[in-house]
């Protein structure tokens, strides 16, 4: 393993890395201010009638990344959202790491429960509130920052350095694997760090060992050619929004359970030490309902909140829309209702035979009274870390010299695409390091980044570049 | 009876009714290009972006009726939409009849499935696309035409006329009882016609003897304060989405029954000789397929499509939304899902009654992981004609005079709240004689109006005019 081989041979300059951090802290204002300029790109993938924005957003990107001083930076053009690409692979001998972020974010609405603009960062308090100032943003701002640090001091990074910063991460990243697997040289890396993912809380640093996968797709059912008067027609049509509810209200039995036939053939049962630890180290349940804005949890019976969200799959209905939404009532019939559902998946559920099993269910229970479609959107397998990741001292080092405190291990209940592909065409181990926190609102109105630990998290950057250079310096 | 003592005392002068006929004729075309006029005005009433366009749209209707010599035309402001009122009532000694139809519209969406903009009357051959010109606009403009023809011709009319052209029908007419109460005088009158129904099919007119009551309400599942990431919170949080479905599913049964409790024990039991003339006279299941678009029916067991929408009550979703409904896809739980729902009532169903019961119903089965609300919108009372309308022979005889068929006698599954407050505040016998077809699309896109139809309508209205009048003079 190189990197073990370089660890005790070339250590960082002593006196390096505490300059950056120096820069860091003098700058960190300037960062908040660039970290505005970034978010007020509406890069939201799912939307083609954004996708000029976020192609904007990666020529910003790789033109703020190259005048860091990485020279290679570019971008990447794909079938649908270009990828930005950067390197800095000046020093011979220490080991490459590949950065991971995604500069795409989801779509703002509902816009009208925002305090203000989604795509204008606004500071209150310790807070900056925007659409992607957690996810992921912030979180791949944090990477940006450090390098520049280094640049700006020392002159020149302690390891060789490839970004990926995708454009695709919200929509199941369709392009992603095809763009890796035609450009292996220019993403070849020893080790993959990513940073997309939630810590405990603030000052509670953590490293995901766990994702679970994703299935995204799409229902429609179709009734009458057109939309009807519902009284001239209610009750001897049948109506796609009511066989919608039916259909979906099948999904889930009484016990929090999904009620899809053979769901869990294929799941790996619980490990008992593991769920010990899960207990001990991971979010209890009155963290998840404060985060969550609950009062109540529900599901899976027999299992914990946390365990729900990442041990165990699930079914959730992203959307509905049938008929009609606007204010007051309007006598219709809608022709068509649809739903948005994706699927959460864990070892060793397969997202195809998932799908394929959930189609079947649905196919059967149609009734002849109408026509049901089921359009695939994304797919993801669930990730479990490697016990012996060669960066895993590196990065717990890391955390420890930038939030003075060991992370815990944390399984997520999210999905990153991107992961599974670093692996499986690139070969490179992933390590899931990220700086957001469970209550940001990711996905949600008023996302926001907890700014000390945005600050925290650009210095465990720092650290992380010294230690994986084998860096002995002393934490502060 | 008013109308019988003046029936044979006073007939119109005989070459009045032809003269009228006549002019309608020659003006055929400019009608249908001020029925365009009509049509442009965006009177959705269900949105309060466009009460300025419902408000002016009255202004336009009063304007032209004065214009036709109908002094005493107005604009009745209401808390929401004002009302048109016109009158022409210098024939002492005659009957006096109201006409009434409504000026405001359903919303035009879904709006990407219109052929040409819902807002722009587009001929297509002998079709008049646009919204409202057929459910109402073109109805009551056929009445409006009408007089014209007399007022033109003969310089006055055989009877005493008021017109009462509401703009809050599609909503529920939230204002109207209380403006009819405030103002008995303005519409006292002898009988009152409404144009707002459709006939059995091209050249087979009808009359609506029957009505289904509404009842509109909106259902809102709330679950956690804001909308969550989904992979973070899926398996943990009940989604208010998911709720819904699960709620709405509860409100059928496989018999296609409505499952509410109590939902149809003050549903009187259908008359068996009023079934066999259904079964004669009514549109076939194959005639209800065809005019709305499916290939299956479905519904109430033991009853056929025709009773299942008017003899029978019904139960409808005429929308659902939660969550995202954008392009591709969105990891979210949302933080709130809503349904529109309306139930269609028959005697002797009270709406108030019919409300509670399904409040309590949805109450009952609710999950304490979520809260539930539920908003009415408006109610009316279902609507059966009296047996022995005295404006009957005259309306059966313009008809027959203006389609040269005798009208048969339907039930109609849509609500017209005036109707019922119509007999209730101003004491008249309301009688159904409408100009619609059963394709004509009405509350979905590409509404229509079929001009042969319409331009016999105004011909059928100019008949009806005569024989309220007592005119025997002879159908052509």
């Amino acid at each position: 393993m190189r990197l073990a081989s370089v660890r005790r041979t070339e250590p960082a300059a002593p006196s390096a890395v505490a300059t950056a951090l120096a820069y860091a802290r003098r700058h960190r204002e300037r960062f908040v201010a660039e970290l505005g300029e970034f978010v007020r790109f509406e890069s939201v993938s799912a939307e083609p009638r954004r996708a000029g924005e976020v192609s904007a957003c990666a020529t910003w990107l790789a033109g703020h990344v190259r005048s860091l001083g990485l020279s290679e930076a570019q971008v990447v053009p794909t079938p649908r959202h270009p990828l930005v690409r950067a390197g800095w692979r000046r020093a011979p001998g220490r080991p490459t790491a590949l950065l991971y972020g995604h500069y795409d974010v989801v779509p703002p609405d509902p816009l009208d429960v925002w305090r203000s603009p989604p795509f204008v960062a606004t500071r209150r308090g310790n807070e900056l509130y925007g659409r992607g100032t957690s996810d992921d943003k912030g979180q791949l701002f944090a990477h940006v920052k450090a390098l520049e640090a280094y640049l700006r001091t020392a002159g020149r990074l302690p390891i060789n350095v490839t970004c990926l910063f995708e454009g695709e991460e919200e929509i199941g990243s369709p392009s992603l694997e095809s763009v890796l697997a035609g450009h292996r040289g220019a993403f070849s890396a020893d080790i993959a760090v990513v940073s997309d993912t939630p810590m405990l809380g603030p000052g509670r640093p953590a490293i995901t060992y766990a994702l679970r996968g994703l299935l995204s797709l799409e229902v429609q059912v179709d009734g009458p050619r057109r939309d009807l008067h519902s009284g001239a027609f209610g009750g001897a049509v049948h109506n796609p929004a009511q066989v919608l509810c039916d259909l979906l209200s099948t999904l889930h039995d009484a016990a929090g359970r999904v009620a899809v036939p053979g769901f869990y053939d294929s799941v790996r049962p619980a490990d008992h030490a593991e769920r010990g630890m899960m207990a001990r180290t991971g979010p209890s349940g009155t963290r998840l309902r404060r985060d969550g804005g609950i009062e109540v949890d529900w599901g899976e019976h027999g299992y914990t909140p946390y365990e729900r969200t990442t041990l165990r799959p699930a079914l959730i209905v992203n959307g509905l829309a049938g008929g009609y939404r606007g204010p007051g009532p309007k006598a219709v019939i809608p022709a068509r209702a649809q739903a948005k559902l994706s699927v959460r998946l864990v070892p060793d559920q397969d997202p195809e035979e998932i799908a394929e099993r959930l189609e079947q269910h649905l196919t059967r229970i149609t009734p002849p009274t109408v026509r049901v479609s089921i359009e695939r959107h994304s797919g993801a397998p669930p990730f479990v870390m490697d016990g012996e990741h060669p960066a895993l001292p590196a990065a717990v080092a890391a955390f420890r010299a930038g939030f003075g405190a060991t992370p815990v291990f944390l399984r997520a209940g999210g999905a990153i695409p991107a992961v599974s592909m670093l692996r499986t065409v690139l070969g490179l181990p992933p390590l899931l390091m990220g700086f957001g926190l469970p209550d940001d609102g990711i996905h949600g109105p008023n996302e926001r980044l907890h700014l000390p630990t945005f600050w925290r998290g650009v210095e465990t950057c720092i650290w992380l570049l010294a230690k994986l250079a084998g860096g002995s310096e002393h934490e502060p």
